[in-house]
Order: C-alpha cells, then sequence, then structure tokens
C-alpha cells in the first residue's frame, strides 16, 4: 500500500461534516467520493465562470478523456518525477478457462492481479499532457503561438487520505499557453493577477506561494528546490479543508521541456515553451464551503451572483 | 492484446472526417480521443436536454468519478459476465531503486508492467454500478424508492476500435429507479417513451431493439439469450458511424440482482429491483452529426432549438 497521508483531526470532522450534509459520499476508498447535487453545482458554475475569465483570449478546446496513452506517460518523464503518483490500465486477455479462475478469486476478494496485463493506457496524471503531443503532430504551431483549453478534465494522483482536499481522482480545469519563451513568461505574469482576482472575487482569502511539485525521492528534492529557486512554479493558497491553507490553483512553467520531448516547435523552428494554469475544481468548492458555510442559500449574495448561482 | 474490432470502411472514412473538421483528435491509441469545442458543446448541450426531461422526477444527483472500488467489481459480478471489458487500476509501491528500474525501462518502451501493483480502484464500468452499495449504506429506501441522476459520468469499455462509435472511455448519463418491482417495470416503460421522443425531438431515424449485453464466452450467450427472452434490455439505434446503426440508448432491469448483492431493501424490507435508463453522449454526438451534418451551423433550426445552442 502506498503512504497514507492521515488528515489532521479537524480535517476528517470537515469530511465528516461534508458527508452530513449530502455533498461527499465516501465509497469506502480513501479519496474517492461522489458528488452531490449542491457540490457539483458550485463546480460547474466555478467551471463555467473559468470559461468567461478566459473568454477574451477564445482558447482552443481540446477535452480529453481520463484515460491517456502509456507511450505518452513513459516519454513525458513523468515516471522519473512521480512515479508514486501514477496511475496504470491493466486488463483482462485470457481465455474461459482463466475467466472463471480470476473470476473465483475476485469473487471472494483474493488476489486476482496475475490475471490482468498492463494496457497501453495510464490514468491521465495532469489535464495538460496529452495537449503537447496532440499540438506537436500537428507540425510548427502558428504564429504568436496556441493558446488552449482543457475543459473541466479528470486527472489522478495516488495519494490516499482521509483530509477531503486530498482526492485520488479531481477535476483540473487548465489553460495552457504554447509559444516563444517570452510570450509564455509574459502570459504566466498575466494570469497570476487575473487568477488572483477571480478568486477574491468569491469571497477567498489567498496567498501566492512559490511552491514545487511533490517530486519522488532524494533527488526529487533537489528537483523541488530547483524548481522553487528558478520561481517555475506559483500557488494560490486558500483555507479549504478544516481551515487548513490547501493549494487551490497553481500555474507551471515547464520552459521548453515539452518542446523538446515532443519536437514542439514554434513557426520560426524554435522548440516552444510550455505554460499552465491550472485550477483544482474540488478544492475550490472545498474553499467556498469552508469559507462561507454548507449551505449555499446562506453565500453572500455578491459570491452567489459571481458563479451566477441564481440563473 | 484484446480482440481489434475493426471499423467497416466507411466507418473508418467518417472516422477520418471528424479528424478533419476538428471534431475529435486521435492520440494514438484505438477509441481513445480529444473532442474539440463543437462535439464537446453538442454533448453538453443533450446532457442539459437530459437534465430537463427527467427534472419532472427530481432525480437525487450523485456524480461518481471515472474510478470506482475495486470491491464494487468483485461484489457486482461483473467479472463473471464481462471480464474482457473491465480496467483495473495498478499503481507503483516500491523504493527509490524499483523506481530508477522501472523509469530506466518505461523511458524505451520497454515492459515495466512488473513494477506495478493492483490497487484498490477499477475503472467503472458503468455510471449506475456504484450508486447501489451507496444507496444500500444508508438503510432501506424511503417509500416510493429512489430516483437517481448520475450526471455525465465517464465509463470504461475495454473494445478497442477504429469506429468512433466505439470508444475504450465515453461519457454514459444515467436516470436509475430502486423501488419495488410494479414501479421499476412502469417506469422503464415511461422512459421507453420519453426518450424515443427526446431523440426523436433532435431529429435523429431510431429504431427500438429487445437486445442484450456482450457477455463474455459460452456461458454468456446464454445468459445473453435470457435477457433477450426476459426483454431485460431494449435499446434504442440510430444510424450513427458512416450510417451504421448503433445503440445511444439503452435501459436495463436488473430485477433483484443489486437488491440482493448489496441488501438494498425496499421500505417494507424486500429486496430492492433496479432499473436504468442510459444515454451514450458521445454516440448521440455521432448520430447528430451524421444525421444533420459535421457544420453545426447547417443543423435545422429545430434541432437547434431543442438542444438550446443558440443560447
Amino acid at each position: 500500500m502506498p503512504e497514507f497521508r492521515a488528515g489532521s483531526p479537524d480535517q476528517v470532522t470537515y469530511l465528516d461534516e461534508l458527508v452530513d450534509a449530502g455533498l461527499l459520499t465516501r465509497t469506502g476508498v480513501h479519496g474517492l467520493y461522489a458528488r452531490g447535487a449542491d457540490f457539483e453545482s458550485v463546480r460547474l458554475a466555478f467551471d463555467a465562470l473559468v470559461t468567461r475569465t478566459a473568454a477574451p483570449e477564445s482558447p482552443e478546446v481540446l477535452c480529453f478523456p481520463p484515460v491517456i496513452p502509456r507511450g505518452q506517460l513513459e516519454t513525458s518523464g513523468y515516471l522519473g518525477s512521480f512515479p508514486h503518483l501514477a496511475g496504470t490500465v491493466f486488463a483482462f486477455e485470457g481465455d474461459e478457462q482463466a475467466a472463471a479462475e480470476q473470476f473465483e478469486l475476485a469473487s471472494v476478494h483474493e488476489d486476482w492481479s496475475a490475471f490482468q496485463q498492463m494496457s497501453e493506457m495510464v490514468l491521465a496524471p495532469a489535464a495538460c499532457y496529452p495537449l503537447y503531443p496532440a499540438v506537436a503532430a500537428r507540425g510548427p504551431l502558428p504564429e504568436g503561438g496556441l493558446t488552449l483549453d482543457t475543459g473541466d478534465a479528470y486527472v489522478f494522483r495516488r495519494e490516499p487520505s482521509d483530509d477531503p482536499a486530498r482526492m485520488q481522482i479531481f477535476h483540473m480545469r487548465e489553460i495552457v499557453r504554447i509559444a516563444d519563451r517570452d510570450t509564455v513568461v509574459q502570459w504566466r505574469l498575466q494570469w497570476r493577477a487575473r487568477a488572483e482576482e477571480l478568486l477574491r472575487s468569491l469571497g477567498l482569502r489567498l496567498e501566492l506561494d512559490i511552491a514545487s511539485d511533490p517530486f519522488f525521492g532524494r533527488t526529487g528534492r533537489l528537483l523541488a528546490a530547483q524548481q522553487r529557486d528558478q520561481e517555475l512554479k506559483w500557488e494560490l493558497v486558500a483555507p479549504t479543508s478544516g481551515g487548513h491553507p490547501t493549494a487551490v490553483a497553481s500555474s507551471n512553467y515547464h520552459q521548453d521541456h515539452f518542446g523538446h520531448t515532443y519536437e514542439l516547435q514554434t513557426d520560426d523552428g524554435e522548440p516552444a515553451h510550455t505554460g499552465c494554469m491550472a485550477f483544482g475544481e474540488e478544492r475550490v468548492v472545498l474553499a467556498l464551503l469552508s469559507e462561507h458555510g454548507l449551505d449555499l442559500g446562506d453565500w453572500p449574495a455578491e459570491v452567489r451572483a459571481a458563479l451566477e448561482l441564481d440563473r
């Protein structure tokens, strides 16, 4: 079993309250919940608000499913940095005899893993990952590069926890910029202000953090320090779960990593730079519930208006 | 590798046209596509139309993620009937040495499956499956039973194909009835008319089929015949992909299977009966594109109006 990240007592209590209010329903697996009507309506309202905020850029919509080609995970370098977070899809390829044996074991909850073979699919680790090879396959970028929108994509992170803000699968909405270096750097600065304004308009108390990704192992600590030194990642942090501050939005600058990995080129033949603006939708909902209470009817009128909850 | 279900020449040509029009983008894995803006806007418009159609029943919304507890797949009997369609989630649990070895193999696209362990999660095979244990955990049903709405849930079916209507992961929207026998039987009859009317209002040419699920192996053929004899499944079939008729909606009556499996009881302590009304959202979009053309602007005004595409 992977490391279990136990929630603090108030995070666990908060999860109980969310369940009692019908906002989330437990499944029996940590970090895997069903969302009730109120939770989902706020999530979709926030998603629509991101759409309105990004509209002036006219991003190209490209919605990938929660499962992507295994080859992309192998090529992207993800398994070097985050082997502990990845999920792979296995499936059955046997005959009727094997199916019967598998079924017999599974029916009594014994180990049937030997009957499962690795497929050509993995769970998507981030909404923007499958965009880069898809755009690279079109040839060099148009002049000025591209801005893309992943829609409300599901992503998977193997991090079992009873802190409701740490789910194993959740929606990440990303706006992505693929262009030359200066354009991407400038774009990320604009979105830093825009994302902060958007979340503040919902009454969230925010802090900006220069952050790092949860890289694996000893080498990972070096990578994290490097990422932080170069300010390649920032996060907007809000009280989310039992009042604990958690990242609800973040932006990564990958420099020309994906440009080199997928031979993704600008119109003048240089490796493209890439940056992304990501919103963790379930965490935004949790932050809103934490700030304004579990009954949406009691939320401040200006927050309900910003989310167009009364339309 | 599982059996590849090759599309007919006109299905493969239709996929090319969808890709050229930017409606779908290939990922390199058969049956795994990204959806472009037009495709996704029609899918969401249809999803909203189902919401409006089901509204008089006030179904309870319960949205499960694409990944559900493995124990539910083991308990439900799915692996007896559909072992070939299931997907399981594996993950890494090793140390830094193992991570380095896994990474080295993966980076050159060699076999790294030995480093992956079966997790407690599987891909959801149907939108309604996780509902039954969740509702059973609440205790006996209220009087009159329950009607539930899964939202636009992702489901996984291991069926690689280059027929665009056969995706390995897609959205299934289900309305589900859990109650006594007569109530469920009556409800399914009502939805048969309602679903047909809904899809005809979009200009689709439909046929109603008494159908069976794709059960595995020799025993499966018996189960399929039985299901058909008892009329436990019907489908609404429309020309979808290269003009070929494909199921775009279906309804299953599980009798008291889930009632027994999860001790799901009516208010008077009897095993509950369950039935579901399912829409394959990507297939509905493909049927609409097939019927009205790839340019949404050219669609009949009454279809655009029914989908509220001009709002």
